[in-house]
């Protein structure tokens, strides 16, 4: 049933560092085994600079001759710190069902051509013994400090010194960033709940990574195919393109054919936490029939998804019956997919949300494998007319309840988020999130600012993703110009990419997180100094910078040029500043006395003349 | 010397209606020939709704069956309301030197083949008569209300009509936005120089337009050449192309050859006020040796680009001798070109700045043409180190002082901003500028809020200009993909305009500016019912949509399907969305009730576990 490998089309994902970077590793001190990844991008030696180290979540693909085998997966670097940990087992995994790949049970046409692969190299599935919680979470409260710890609070660092002292140059709003990041700060984060490391100890592929108030500010990008168009292969080169440019995370919202094969490749190949939405699987497996679906089916999913590794699960159990009405006057109504198909199904059987209902069962499952709540904003504003209505902010108290009984279970918590929301209305979200979900991080989609502009909602989003992150959203769902017209394709993920590693950076910065600025000004020396190769190499986007300049100056000589073609060799103000610089330099102080001493002359004539406004013309 | 006209390329401007709109003109009233132009979106009948009425910069190239004559230029649509104010009289031009064009008075190549033709139809030249002022901070300050503020007052209004009360939803920090737009309250704002109406008497083409706090925010594009790139048809082209996007003020930036005649071809042509920085034509005339700069030779080129029409020109005159060592530290030094320019002819000369103190003689000439001043940020911070600083501030609070100067002379003003500033430091600028230069309107440049990402400054620049335009800035100018990289083409042009009437319209909706959200809100309700045209048609750019659109759905069927390619049809959130509004709609009474009671007893169940965090599992 299967189609064979050798019919496979060529995969060809990109795997060569980027340019001008070079990945190094960071061994561990407490687990002296773990290797964290990062690039550095090393200056040309006239800067006197060393190199910058940049975050990188690109995984082994940057690797200098690393060659991806596609069909065996990445190394699984976690595998001996999750069965070291002795509270795990093998088990029989569950069965694959033609339904799983969207094959009807009951006749229906089954395409031998459209059908995925199996992924050849199958793991063994690990499950907690005994009911135990085998979360990051669990092991925080316990006081335990977990190789992935480690490795996340190097990883944090970004390879800076610890020093006596950091001034702060940022506002953060109240939150709690440490000058240095240690193991045990990491732990306590964790163990607060306010930070989640997102780690299925089915995906010991992961570079473990954290998404909190009080980290770097993390981006997600969303692959996955939909009935009208894309591959598995296509699928997979657009998780690892993603991560290339810097995803940190990425969700497969698969809603078309050969979901669960399509995932098993994703997720064997992917360095990054893997998320999902569990009921588009579900809704494919009663043939596209919300009514029809049922909480066995959708147990059956999540059991299905969390033995493959998923890492985080988006679950809108906060759609609860009563509140679909409250959506009735919208502009847009429910713009989610999976809360429109939940409000659907309550309506249609007049019954609570069974995501809702059953909500302790999933705990019961998703704390067995360490599977991350990612607790859906099916309520969520899609337009500027429904921002911070009833019906979101209702939803929200509920995610607020269900975040206290998720952490009773030893379950790890994130809270998604709009969606379409006008600046002024942007910090409201924040301060209500905080204040309801007890401090669990906040992870929203955008938001965007104005809905004028579709084909461009990178940019709308951009603007309110940059402003939250601000305010304390831990992680920003990106956005790409397609957003509103069609499925992204490669081009869209990079946009949409880069412009949320725009908004996260932004959002550092305006935070003062120590050694965020360092990134800016390593670039602004550079540009100074007309090292252009320099420019390029720490761009965010290394081969536009370089192909943008080029357009216009492409030879060598130019990459040298004290000026570029937007000012010409006489009117470039870097060039004339660095001669005003020298000038400034070799001033005597009776030089520059004088001008004091005459700066105050004229400033008391104009300080005269200017306090009237009506003053006659001399 | 000057090139045959028949010599000329092609000059190719884009003369043709947006997609989808139609341009529509309102009569005045008080004066009833004026003709105030908009454009207007018509939606599918099954909408039911009025057409939309969308703000219009693109001029009469838009209009339906307009031919352009570039040779002739634009309708002179101003000419007679000038003259019958009966204060200005036609004078004996300035005679064009060669050197205006770059043309070296000392020798120096002449190429005949890259001189661009002189403008075919030279307008005879205006000026005030007897050292009036004839701006119309003048007129308005006497109390007259001049044609060119009832066409405003329309403009603004975007054809609303005045309702008895209008609901705000924003935070306006303290403007005073009225909830419809008089005459009479155009001419207050002028008055009190809280807005400017950039409108040169010899450039009676313009369109008269408002930059001020209490409109609707503007945005301003970037031309010209500079010595390695560009010419006379493409800088013509970039123009209107700009304009048709959507930037409401140009400026010519040009720095290589043929400065003057470029100039007078893209004024005779532009319906959008023109701005200027004299000192890079002034510099031209010196052979760019900063140093052989005279205030000679600057007011002939003050006199020179006023007769020709310039709007607007960009003075340096806070960058004084004594902040110049204030720089000195910096990581980027001055990024200004005028800036540096004039911060080294300080230096050399071991003298105060002549645009400084020369300020009352630069008024006398302004006032006589109604030049506004545009005064220059020249020690505006080009790094996120730099943000803020001394420098900064410094220039800032002379910015001040020479604002009561102008408004003492019946000069308009207008305060440039930077620059590069994280997020966090964006709002003290607003403040400052507010308190320090009596509520003149503010102008920046973004800002960038991150350097890391050359090839997307775009972005960086488009989050803080939707802030500092949200804070009050009245006009932002944009920031292409090319900043920092070289000098920007078509395409560039056009992604820099649409950006930034993002951040604009962002900031109108933010401060709740009355009327804004009904295009936001037009759209939306497209999207719900899947009115695909018009969701283009409403678009800022109709033709990416659709094409972004039509990538993965291309055919005229699916201009109707209620899916697109993002989810298919069984998972498009905005049709499953319709069904559960009907259902909900469809329920009876009891139903309602019921659901509210099974709420109540649920919730209390909930709030009991939720009220502790260790719960034992059930």
């Amino acid at each position: 049933m299967n189609k064979p490998i050798k019919d496979l089309k060529p995969i060809t994902v990109e795997a060569s560092p980027i340019p001008g970077s070079r990945k190094v590793y960071e061994p561990g001190v407490r687990f002296p085994d773990i290797r964290v990844p990062f690039r550095e991008v090393a200056l040309h030696e006239s800067a006197n600079e060393p190199p910058v180290t940049i975050y990188d979540s690109s995984g082994p693909y940057t690797d200098a001759g690393f060659t991806p085998d596609i069909a065996k997966g990445l190394p699984r670097l976690r595998e001996q710190w999750i069965v070291d940990r002795g509270d795990v087992e093998y088990i029989e995994a569950r069965e694959v069902k033609p339904e799983d790949n969207g094959i009807l049970l009951r006749g229906g046409n089954v395409s031998e051509g459209a059908l995925a692969p199996q992924f050849p190299n199958l793991p063994k599935v690990l499950r907690a013994k005994d009911g135990k919680s085998v979360t990051q979470y669990e092991y925080a409260r316990q006081g335990i400090i977990t190789p992935e710890m480690e490795y996340i609070a190097i990883r944090e660092n970004l390879r800076r010194k610890e020093q006596a002292e950091t001034v702060r140059d940022g506002e953060d709003f109240g939150a709690s960033i440490p000058d240095y990041v240690t193991p045990e700060f990491v732990r306590d984060e964790v163990a607060r709940g306010r930070a989640i490391i997102p780690a299925n100890i089915n995906h010991p592929e992961v570079e473990p990574m954290i998404i909190g108030r009080n980290f770097l500010v993390k981006i997600n990008a969303n692959i996955g195919n939909s009935a009208v168009t894309s591959s598995m292969e296509e699928e997979v080169e657009k998780m690892v393109w993603a991560i290339r440019w810097g995803a940190d995370n990425v969700m497969d919202l698969s809603t078309g054919r050969n979901i669960h094969n399509i995932r098993e490749w994703i997720i064997r190949n992917s360095p990054a936490p893997i998320g999902t939405v569990p009921i588009y699987q579900a809704l494919e497996k009663v043939n596209g029939v919300a009514e029809d679906l049922t909480w066995e089916v959708y147990r059956d999913t999540l059991i299905e998804q969390a033995q493959q590794g998923v890492d985080y699960f988006t679950i809108h159990a906060g759609v609860r019956l009563a509140y679909v009405h409250l959506t009735a006057k919208r502009v847009t109504g429910i713009v989610s997919r999976g809360g429109s198909i939940m409000a659907k199904w309550c309506l249609a059987h007049h019954k609570e949300n069974f995501l809702y209902t059953h909500f302790e069962e999933i705990c019961d499952i998703m704390r067995a494998y360490d599977v991350s709540f990612s607790l859906g904003d099916g309520l969520r504003p899609g337009s500027i007319a429904d921002a911070n209505d009833a019906a979101q902010f209702a939803e929200l108290d509920t995610l607020g309840e269900l975040t206290k009984i998720a952490w009773a279970k030893g379950v790890q918590v994130m809270i998604e988020g709009p969606g379409h929301v006008p600046m002024h209305k942007i910090k409201a979200n924040m301060d209500k999130q905080l204040k309801v979900c007890g401090e669990a991080p906040f992870y929203t989609l955008g938001p965007l600012t104005t809905d004028i502009a579709p084909g461009y909602d990178h940019i709308t989003s951009g603007i309110g993703a940059a402003m939250i992150g601000w305010f304390g959203t831990s992680m920003l769902c990106y956005v790409t110009p397609k957003e509103h017209l069609g499925l992204p394709n490669r081009d869209d993920v990079k946009t949409g990419v880069i412009t949320y590693k725009i908004s996260a950076h932004a959002a550092d910065l305006a935070k003062g997180h120590p050694g965020a600025q360092a990134w800016d000004d390593a670039m602004s020396r550079a540009r100074f100094e007309f090292r252009w190769q320099d420019q390029f190499n720490l761009a965010l986007d290394p081969e536009t910078a370089r192909a943008f300049h080029d357009e216009t100056l492409p030879k060598e000589a130019h990459k040298t040029a004290h000026f570029c073609s937007m000012c010409g060799p006489k009117f470039c103000s870097m060039k004339i500043s660095q001669e005003v610089r020298d000038y400034s330099a070799a001033m005597t102080d009776n030089e520059r006395a004088d001008i004091e001493n005459g700066m105050a002359d004229m400033s008391q004539k104009f300080r005269a003349l200017g306090s009237e406004i009506d003053v006659p013309a001399e």
